[in-house]
């Protein structure tokens, strides 16, 4: 019934990565800069550290190739890594592809997904710096839980402003934090100036992740001494702490003696997808390699297919720097999809710009196209997959139905970026038939868009 | 701030063992036979196998040493076995311990515990035998979830009877059971004559799993040629097939450099402590070692330590076979503690006889001590872990803490049986005051036990 193949490539801990990848540094042309909303000059690290710990300020700007990982975080990874890489062959089969199809298993950290990867190196870097208090935002509760997770092996008090959404609605994922023994707090609070004014404007408020980014930004600004703030994706140090996850891919790729014709990840900011593919790309960049890397998002938030290559910021107040990226403007209001990682209106400027030049690919797919997909794939190979994760699903199993119709085997390696079992309402949603698809107008974009200064 | 040393200790796939361990073929003293409850005689295979697929009915009564794991069952245990053994380090320092701490940590698989490694077999057994529905009973849920994955590996139907409080209160499991294709009922249903029964007397009834266990039975009894029933613990076989996890322990430890002095699993019905312990207790009985084997049960349901060894029926109704077990009576009904798998009036035969023969120990511990060790160990180890597993890291730190008072150094192994991140509400419980411990007074034992045929 069942062929006797290697089914997972798992690496010793002693071959485990001891740099991260820093993309920019081979990058053809670079991010264009951040720049201070006030007065339109580049950031510097100086101003980056009112907010981030020094450390991350300093990577944040770094077009250094390579980065080392400290041993402290080092010894955090390996409670979960190195990651298995998986060979699908129950999905091949239901498929009656030749394609090849692995994917790696990033669903197995304590919290559940990839977001650890980058939030044990910024509890270090604060604790090393002598921070005693983290602040963060967090919509669906993922990052939350890893930074709480993170925040405790260094001894650091955690703060989450969560949408207040879904603060009522995953219970979960705020009680993971708590377990944690971080501080949890439904967003908007009356805790700061912008909780305080939402609830004046709107006593009732849902709260939103702009809302939330904004609150835990000016929870860390009142404590200079003492306390900064961390984002779960987006900027460059978050990315370049997820290269972890292609560093071990391609050591295991090797293992399985193949090579992937097709890269893919799902994209919110875009930290599991540039943790896959930039290690990828630097051996199309570097050793003429040529690997399609694809970046996946929904259909009802395509700022990579449809949005403005455009300067913007990162949160809906105003407070971030602009940031020089694809977008859908930072009032855009996606569609309340399942997969709330990926409802964020911009992708980072490393993506942003690679994109721009043609050196990765994007593709939107509808939501309940992700949800047949993910379904698919937890019926054929055991794990349930967050609705995030199912986006690449589908975008993996389009590329292996093309393979059959086409009679051209190929290898395509996706990132199974979490799990679902926290997330099981999306699947319950979608048994009853009840999931919708959305996708915004033209008009809608437009009326978003209206405003940015364009960027070549 | 960490040392570096080797975290986990993962097996290659090649490693994996080939063959459970049937401890039957080595112990000193035989179970007593399971009796028919009407003839009061032996219950031979034929009898079994009217309930249990052919192959499982032989298994139950087999005395062979070894049992060859199908090559059909180790593709699927692929999917996430072999499970690592993890030094406990960060655990060992906040207990400031001169014991060496380790895990082997079952929670990895899809279900998040070690249930599927005996859900797997026995669906591969009633499939290759052309049944093509299963029929299980489920508390709160693990056990479900698990045939639920098994069965859509083989192409069987899946009907799981859900105790109804669970059903309403655990809609994670539910949904888990739904996406892997089967059907979930809240027991008691109007699907079979115990289910009405129950209903009629007591329309708002919320069940038990003794009723759900009657009705799995009786609607497996109802379609002879083609359905057959499964249990998720208690039995031989359900012991049998859990001893993967002892077998690759043993090689763990091995490559650990290391021997465990004290072995320890939490018990409801045996299968994850009989799955650890069982391949140890063999080197005990055949190759002179002395590994203490430590059985850890609730307090509130302390069948071990308070329990009578005498002829007990498995299920309320009194439709199984008598079983020769410690018992508090299969009309006990423990607190209601978050551990729902450890709820469950007896233990199985062969952990009984070894218990009573002295080969394995057992403890009993309160509610509020095993969440605390839960709490603290999530803390350390980042892994927050099933209230029935927090029985076994309870019964680890006692044996610790004794290492520092004695100054004695010492190596501990417990099985890390399954993951709490459905079960948070337990934490809740505890971080807000509110658990509470229970025993059952000896009056109330004296009551369940009386005229149970005491054994010797």
């Amino acid at each position: 019934m069942y062929k006797m193949k290697t089914k997972k490539f798992i690496l010793a801990e002693s071959q485990m990565p001891t740099a991260w990848y820093n993309v920019a540094a081979d990058m053809p042309n670079k991010p264009q800069p951040y720049l201070d909303p006030r007065t339109r000059r580049p950031v510097t690290k100086d101003d980056l550290s009112m907010l981030l710990a020094e450390e991350l300020a300093a990577q944040e700007l770094s077009t250094e190739r390579y980065i080392e990982i400290p041993e402290e975080v080092q010894a955090v990874y390996r409670i979960w890594r190195p990651a298995p890489l998986v060979r699908a062959e129950a999905l091949e089969r239901a498929l009656d592809t030749p394609a090849r199809i692995y994917f790696k298993n990033e669903s197995v950290s304590p919290v559940g997904s990839h977001k650890p990867n980058s939030a044990v190196p910024q509890a270090y870097y604060n604790a090393r710096q002598g921070i005693r208090r983290l602040t963060t935002e967090t919509g669906a509760g993922q990052w939350g839980s890893a930074l709480a997770f993170a925040g405790r092996h260094f001894g650091l008090d955690v703060e989450v402003y969560m949408v207040r959404v879904s603060y009522d609605q995953k219970p979960y994922r705020r009680l993971m934090m708590q377990t944690w023994g971080a501080s949890c707090y439904a967003s908007p609070t009356d805790r700061t100036a912008s909780g305080r004014a939402a609830l004046a404007a709107e006593p009732d408020c849902r709260g939103s992740l702009g809302l939330a980014i904004s609150e835990a930004v000016e929870a860390a600004l009142q404590d200079p001494a003492g306390t900064r703030y961390c984002l779960g994706s987006v900027l460059n140090h978050v990315l370049l702490h997820q290269t972890v996850i292609g560093e071990e891919a391609i050591r295991q790729m090797e293992m399985a003696d193949d090579e992937p014709d097709v890269v893919i990840g799902c994209i919110g900011g875009g930290s599991n997808f540039g943790g896959i593919a930039f290690p990828f790309l630097r051996r199309n960049l570097c050793e003429g390699k040529r690997t399609r890397l694809v970046a996946v998002e929904p259909a009802s938030c395509p700022k990579l297919t449809r949005g403005r290559f455009a300067y913007d910021y990162g949160d809906v107040a105003g407070y971030t720097p602009l940031v020089p990226m694809y977008t859908l403007g930072h009032e855009f209001q996606p569609a309340a999809i399942h997969a709330g990682g990926l409802r964020y209106h911009g992708a980072g400027a490393l993506i942003s710009r690679l994109l721009r030049d043609g050196l990765i690919e994007a593709q939107a797919v509808p939501q309940s196209e992700t949800m047949r997909a993910g379904l698919l794939f937890a019926q054929c190979e055991g794990i349930i997959p967050a609705p995030e994760s199912t986006h690449a699903i589908a975008a993996a199993i389009r590329e292996a139905q093309a393979a059959r119709i086409e009679g051209r085997p190929r290898t395509i390696l996706f990132n199974l970026s979490g799990t679902g079992v926290i997330d099981l309402y999306a699947y319950e949603q979608y048994l009853a038939g009840r999931l919708t698809d959305s996708e915004p107008t033209d008009a809608e974009i437009a009326r978003t868009v209206e405003g940015l200064g364009l960027l070549h």
